[in-house]
């Protein structure tokens, strides 16, 4: 129950309803992880923070939430997948992310910046709890200097130059050690039967 | 000597150099890789492809060879990369991509299409060779079936829509097993100290 106080207080000014807390947390992994996308621009960023939702969908995450420009065309391209390929997956827009982070602390949560001016992520994973609401900050090409000392741990996937979709990728894949790619996801109403030429799509439920 | 004439024949319809295949082959982490990146389009592309190369180059591919729209903007991009911190690392626009993944298989390549309709990662990783060049072929949103069938193996990074970035990263940080983010890149002129907290970026060489 703390648990799900803390989810509570964590993802927004307005509570979550037991409804939406019930969703994040069915068929979840593990810890309860939430992504933080910082500065989208909606002309400039609406691919890659696309992938970057759609990434933490298929990864495992519980949601993202994203701060700069308000973008529902985004939101309901995400919501869309989480429609047909099922959930529980949550996006929200969060004009303050500073106080987001802050409430998130409050709230007894994990803070994990990925950035890759941090430690490598083979010499801080076991820094990150297994007992606690995770938040994953990633960000867009100038992350604001605060973002490395408001996060509990700053974590480079590699010290090269490449790209917040990799980069959260990797975070998640080997929080979940892999586990996460096989997970089956709720409500979908469609779903790949894997071959090995070709494409095969089930129609799970109703219209498409 | 083989794995050179293959990578050579490979590669292009131009052969490589012997500094070329020198540059590609130094400072790699086991087998040649090599990224192809099908249907490029100049301005809707132009991020994702570039997060494609960088996380290409990052993750320890030797080059990336694109279809679609040639790109010169796109190409000097990741040159810059390379040229600041480190290679090697080649891009090149390839126009027929049939032509050059027939190429990689008659050179004795093996090519590796990265779909969500494949084979599940974990059921097929086994099946990619360790002693020959490999082709990792990705997609943009609509790829032509043809390419199921001329892959040696069509691999599922998990069932569900995600990225290609981070689809390639996966495959990659799965098949160097993690080695690929320790990997020191020649001739940077920058570098990065890990950093609990904020940035600190090593000046190598000469200016930058």
């Amino acid at each position: 129950m703390l648990k799900l106080c803390r989810i509570s207080k964590a993802v927004g000014k307005r509570a979550m309803s037991s409804v939406e807390i019930r969703k994040a947390r069915e068929g979840s992994l593990g810890p309860e992880i939430v992504i933080l996308r910082l500065s989208h621009r909606r002309e400039r960023d609406k691919r890659i923070t696309t992938h970057v939702a759609l990434t933490a969908r298929a990864f495992g995450a519980s949601g993202i939430v994203y701060s700069g420009d308000e973008d529902k065309k985004l939101e309901e391209k995400i919501m869309d997948v989480v429609a047909r390929w099922g959930g529980p997956f949550f996006i929200r827009y969060e004009p303050d992310w500073r106080a987001f982070i802050r409430r998130w602390k409050a709230g007894g949560g994990f803070v994990c910046h990925l950035t890759m001016y941090g430690l490598h992520i083979d010499d801080c994973m076991g820094f990150v709890p297994r007992d606690r609401p995770i938040l994953v900050v990633v960000g867009s090409e100038k992350v604001p200097r605060e973002v490395y000392g408001l996060a509990d741990l700053n974590m480079a996937i590699g010290h090269q130059p490449h790209s917040e979709v990799a980069a959260l990728a990797i975070f998640l894949d080997r929080f979940f050690g892999g586990s996460e790619l096989r997970r089956e996801f709720e409500g979908a109403k469609l779903k790949i039967e894997p071959r090995e030429r070709g494409k095969k799509i089930i129609k799970l439920v109703g219209d498409i």
